[in-house]
């Protein structure tokens, strides 16, 4: 496993933070989210995240290099529910030469729900493992957004 | 709507028929199939009829040909459950130069669920409208697999 | 087939307005998004309208009233790319005793991308059909929301 | 973090396996399987394993019990495609009073491609947490099916 960003409980340690609104259709028959649901937010969330530090997706799949998933856990600590309003915290964790992780912690009403890590892995279009693009060799994660 | 073909209520009016077993992760908070779902359902099923009469999908995308969605129609008139095993009947409708139209009847258990239909246009790999393969124009539809 | 409302191709014409961006996650290896993706864009933005409208789909659930989905039609005109910012553009159709309808058009940059068509029934819990709530007889859509 | 079982690269480890086709609407922009979507993978060859070992989902649900995931961890070691005929080898992991843990490796022609791990916890269905059912206790994994 190469995960070892530890998500905090904290939401003052996160430098970033998006807003979902639960969808109907992500809801399961136990009446909460379905736990393969989570990570289109994560997701959702780290877009946001790079446009937001200045390096939207698109920027860096025009330069010629994809962002592989490489692992993603998720810790479920109380259930979604539909139409709840989500907050998904976001911060950059461990940064290699071809990796980085970001962890996140969703609540609700400042309530935890969920806790997860993703890692990824740059790639070239042919799938071939590459640098990280230069800016995130001397990252440092933005203040947080208020 | 350029949907033209009518899905029939008799399975014995169907070429070809495929199944699938519900996932729990296709349910929603009703405790049913959400309604988006039946139409990857549609699509898994037209995969294997396009295989089953020797045109597989990728040959089609070999060369050089995509298959977009134009219209999609579902009606639903009983719910689908958790594991319920869906006969996805599946039979070729209207055809003309560029387009084609697939209906569909999903049973369990020979109670009808659902029918729906599905029209189809070629596209060059640039997005462009194109003709179908030569083969759907002489297309006959397979006598029904029992 | 249930459906007769026609969906404008006016966003003047459609008395709600609610904004999704495509995520990463819905599409597909065809570089554009899913057609099933389209009919949770659709319920999105009909739960708004709900809620915009002072009837919220908590509130109906909590009068013991289901809605379910009897049918859905949608028209695929342009595609929808990751990150597209779309306008889905919601209309109230034709209202029954038991059934209403919704009419909708989504829109990027004021380009049409696509139109489509819902048809829901009113369902007690134990899922038999009922009237629709009250409220829904003497329905006046509000003027759209600028 | 909960889970500790460390899912083995060795299909005779596994005491399941359950094969899945990859639909066209799992596939994303980078032509290969959504992340997301191995969780329903992994839940589908999970719900026909409990079926093989003779306690099929729908009896544990019977009896009150449901069984929340607590975590997910998923390694994505080479990329699925449409089409591909995906083997999800199972085996039971950790098992304690109220939670248990799954293993998954995930193989397409004998090529390794993914491993996973679930934690489960037995919910009543105010969802609360209680034990697992009496059989989990005495769990022996069933030989290999070949």
């Amino acid at each position: 496993m190469r995960i070892d960003s530890e998500p905090s409980l904290n939401p003052s340690d996160y430098e970033f933070s998006h807003t979902v609104r639960v969808r109907f259709s992500e809801t399961d028959a136990m009446g909460i989210v379905h736990h393969s649901r989570y990570l289109p937010y994560l997701e959702e969330a780290r877009v946001e995240y790079l446009r937001h530090i200045g390096h939207p997706y698109h920027e860096i799949r025009d330069a010629g290099v994809e962002m592989a998933v490489l692992e993603a856990f998720v810790q479920y600590r109380q259930p979604l529910k539909f139409d709840d309003v989500v907050n998904v915290n976001v911060a950059m964790g461990t940064i290699t030469r071809a990796t980085f992780q970001m962890t996140y912690l969703l609540t609700v009403d400042d309530e935890i729900r969920a806790t997860g890590v993703t890692a990824h892995g740059a790639l070239t279009t042919e799938g071939n493992a590459t640098r990280l693009p230069d800016w995130f060799r001397d990252f440092t994660p933005p203040a947080r957004a208020t």
